[in-house]
């Protein structure tokens, strides 16, 4: 590993040569951070020479802070991101299916993280597997994508018949949508953990971030042909 | 409540009205018991007058001494279930699905007690939703039954996606069937309890006595029409 | 399956034929939906021809949202739930217990949504097994029944007694009433999914429209003879 | 506290005294001994002056060992206990009712115990609350004793419907008998910390010694009248 | 079982005959009742001939309506516990101990509890065992009194230390005070029910009623000398 | 969808056509199968004109009816795989680290389970993090590969490593090796699941069969540029 | 022991010789206790002859509350911990690592701690195993600490990492940090229980104060060399 | 850090230079792996000029292959550990606790660990918090040693109580002894982490291996006073 420069800012180290080595910069993650922390962040990465500095999980007051240090910063309300820069020109081609509405801003959040990694989002939402039918509507869409990533609380059904239809890889997202027994995500996140149908990978429940970045990474090795 | 007979073994008190209080008889559960133990509750149950008793959760030594003391009990060792006397005709018709070849003996302890019950049981098994054609296809069956029993395990998907087809109710079984986040059961059990699909109940985990009974409810209620 | 229509609003996707197809219409689970959302929903599938459109889990602003759009749009308050158009004539005879005051909403989910499925419910209220004479004291009301909604929480040990004393099914609802190590309803979930008892049936916790939609189909079952 | 003796064996320190400090003597807790330590464990406390020595959960080789060791001693063999010395006379009443066979064998450890805290026991068994009438029917036995001992697995809830019988306490001992939801346990306990009935208290999964002790101190608190 | 009353409210259905039947009157939980609730049950127990109505977990909006409509009664606001009537004389000597300060409100409710059943509650605060010799200089309270409550969160290793002591029983109350793997109480709870010393019993986390019930019985048992 | 095969074999409904709709055929999945079961299902897949079948957690008493059945059936004992046909050419690269030397069974499966699918392994194992100067050695092996599998049990810590060093994703696989609070691959899981940088995807537990497949999948995506 | 004095204020009885019998004084855990008892625990461990007594997890109205009382008290806001007295000049030299921005709360309780018992606390925060070279970069540090401090939530992996990289001791501290499979600090919790490395040993998840402690005791062990 | 050599076996790579860098050398974890794979390990180890290697958690299998290796390794056959090659010349004193006698096992794996690290042990077993003089008793001894490390299963309650007496620090080590509650070590751990005492730190459950290190150095931190 040559040598990786990081940014010091008292609270925070920023890692930033981390897009070169991974692929992907370093992105600030607002919870749990004040306002201030946030766009001081952003304002490292920037000046560290980043042309995209984004940051996930913003509330209002750091969505405040972030678009009046910055004007034309673009705020991604359900998503609940900011970016300040240049978003990069999209290629490929990624299906992001939802269970139900209310999985909506984790969705936001992989397309919004699919944007920011300069690769095309599809949505499609409200597809659960309680009328199958409409699985089997957006069986087109799901050949024509790169890869397919499913978002799904309260059972977690969808990614097991998806990645049953399909030859390409589904990413699965479980939420925290639903009561009781579907206990924060944990109903969700064992049923895809146990999904029958191979082809089937999971992140953490409610981690769109997470599952963007993975999306666009397999989406543009159709881009890196075998030498 | 009229006053109930109760037939006294030392170890056991027999339920020996639950029948006719009830619509099931006592059913002995083997697990837990000595061979001794069966066959004494067995011969209590027929004693105080029920022309068939049966057990579940035989094993080899309970089922030698049942068949050694009843020549003509009937051993179904599939379902692990003991039947002395006679099985009533069966009436109805309660479609039994399973995901998996895996899920094969909770099925049959499910389709025994229906037989005990009195009520005809049809199999289908391994129709998983990893190949959700496989569910289509027995979309007839499933409209021609009086009720479903879906007997999964693993991600315990495929009662959604049953219930979502018809208004036929839904008896789920989730099984211990699968390993690590399958924790023995739990995962099919949540995924089935949070199940989107309305029209779908749940029995505790291999519990294909409690579906069978449920089932033969159902089926029989259509037999009962109201004044 | 025929061809099935699907109401696309963008954020959603109505399916609409799911009366038709499963007897229970598409019901608007207002929970993590705005109110924009939920009556947009709503009036989609009345525009689809629903006679009635509903939904549970509604919100005060919910509430306040459709009965501004729809004037005569009932508003059950204690079950959370709001209805568009007109419900059924009701047939049947669903019995509702609970254990205790605190379960009251519960049942009232389910009572509304019996109601919507034109079937009768009559509730019995406190008749928690501290007092087992009280269950004893119902015994003609289950008998009389259709089918049995019991709604419990803390100890969820209701489901065990009733379906011990009748022929009747039992649904079982566990409520996240209680506090310590009822674990917002999981003791008395794995209570009822254990039942000693056959004939008990589970539904997610705090799934009143779960239960209300299973025990109607049961009551409705009487309805249909075998042929 | 006064000065306290131990006995010092090396891989143990047996506390000779507790007998007289606790009203209970140090048992012999035989699983993860040797038989050759649970031997030299009872010779300590016999050889510092106890009139009884016990210990619980012996398997069959320590109980060879120790009977070999004092030839009078007494195996009780379904309570897996095995005792060197006088039982005391007898004395109070205390029922110990188990719901199910299949938990006889902590229902025998609370009797062993009781005995050898010198408190009769009276057993009676199965009377799980899926007949009803079975638990109204030992009403008068309830009644007559110093305080009841439920033993129950699987759903847990005889001590919630005896604790509303009666004025007596309930000691409520979760057994690990049951499968699936069950957890080994877990159900029953939960189910018996949550009972909706007061006078309820709950020792650990399948301790019968434990209840054995309690029970006894609460049985002998009659014997100690307030002066 | 002779004939028991039971008064109907609608919402709720009183056990007017339970103080007869198991010693202790049924007592209104008010979390999960409205004010108005609260109050139509304690005048229910009233009029139907208690001499002392109680209520438990009452907030301060209940706690208003309550002693605005009598305004004799007594709160308890530590406790969280309003009384209607007269308190009676209290008997024996119950020692109530905290482990820390923050579990002040549960041994509250405990004393409280006594206090209604006619019992006479000591109270000693923060005695944890991080400091055992704060623990020994309380056993001269521990051997005269009747039986020992102890309330404690976090570890929950004092009943084990206390139950070391003294042939008294323990009745151990675990609290959901501490944080992280505190569990809300489960850390506690897990402690006691797996004490190494005989003669402790566990209620639910947070019960102080139930262990107030409890320890009452016990010590009254002393009153009812054996004939 | 075009119209899919199924093969019956009574016991099974093999989903011939799965390999054409997803790119993998349907693999026999022996544990919970007789051998005779699984050499069925072996049979019926190569009848409708498999190249190659093959079965995943096969034991012994399988593995010898396989390979009598068919002599020159490849048995790869390590991987518990076994293989009739003819294994496909390999491309592509992928790397597949263990943590330590106990994960090597899973990390056999995912090398059997690409060899069967196409896909070239290479396997270095033992880089756990307690000696992170092993995981910088293998950055160049890292760096040439089409994708990493990381399989690792304990505290399973080594995806987060990898993934911060790469721009290749990472499909992680946590194993059952460890004890105690690893709690049979639950720690590893979790700690996997919440993997601080991004591009780390999770199988279930012991999975090494989903591992390869998805592997494989992304492998050969570079083979499929973007028209 | 010797005699131990015990200041009683009623709700709390303070341990004042604590801190000569163990090291460290009794502290006040402010959490669950009202401004006045705070402030009174502290009048009381002062008037016992403390040089220095302080309070953690205080809230903004027990910090106005102390300092208003003690007009010189110093207050370390981002710790949430006051001070009342004199904190002892510093020796030694423990390094705290934080693996996040998010993670800077506990690691300032660590901090302030530390100075408390008198021992100097060097911060580097945001060292995250997501760039393993920050990791590697202070190394030099690490070496020249007494003991190292690690605080990280999510993930938990850096102290594995650091662990094998040195000889000192790790003492870890897992934080609530994340969401999701964190599960309120559950995930690195077990990881850290897990870690593949040994010289970790880890408190309570946020348990800023106990690790403090622990620290400063071995930092302060290389003042008492060996006789 | 500077170069840091491997030793490679193929199915494992030996991290040789540890001891230098960690103070520890790599111990062979012998659970999971072949008597050959222990075997092959040890002979790295030494070959690349260690004075001494071992293998923990070793079974009878692997003892005789080592043993039959090395004819005069030495077997701790309680610890389940194996030396071969010349144990250090200890220093200081560490005192190793054990609550019962079947924690025995457990303590002597810490003892074999401090004997390999060159650290005088001294157990005390079986003092148990049932009988606090016992933990008096040696009050003498925990002041005397450097570092105390306790060893509990069931409660776990010891170390709250020591770390209660000391100055000392305290390294708790949960078991799996109990039953039922006690759930394989989880109450031990959950209280040892919540312990109301500072100055315990934790690590995982049965891992007397971690406990020896980690009291090791905190041992030998003695011997390297600061400078």
């Amino acid at each position: 590993m040559t040598a990786q420069r990081t940014a010091h800012l008292g609270f925070a180290r920023l890692d930033v040569d981390r897009a070169q080595r991974t692929g992907t910069p370093e992105v600030v993650y607002a919870a749990g951070k004040t306002p201030e922390q946030t766009v001081a962040c952003l304002a490292g990465l920037l000046d560290a020479g980043a042309p995209l500095a984004w940051a996930t999980r913003v509330d209002d007051a750091t969505a405040a802070a972030v678009t009046s240090r910055w004007p034309d910063a673009v705020l991604d309300a359900d998503a609940r991101c900011v970016f300040v820069g240049e978003l990069p020109e999209p290629v490929g081609d990624v299906l992001v299916l939802t269970a139900g509405t209310s999985d909506g801003p984790v969705a936001a959040e992989v397309a919004a993280t699919l944007a920011a990694c300069g690769v095309r989002a599809r949505r499609v939402d409200d597809v659960g597997v309680a009328g199958v039918h409409r699985v089997l509507e957006v069986a087109p869409d799901i050949a024509a994508a790169d890869v397919v990533v499913v978002v799904a609380g309260m059972d977690g059904a969808l990614p097991s018949v998806v990645a049953g239809l399909t030859d390409r890889l589904v990413v699965a997202v479980p939420t925290s949508v639903g009561y009781g027994a579907a206990f924060e995500g944990l109903a969700a996140l064992l049923t895809m953990l146990t999904a029958c149908a191979p082809g089937v990978m999971v992140v953490n429940i409610d981690n769109g971030f997470g599952a963007g970045v993975a999306a666009a990474r397999i989406a543009r090795s159709r881009d890196t042909p075998r030498p």
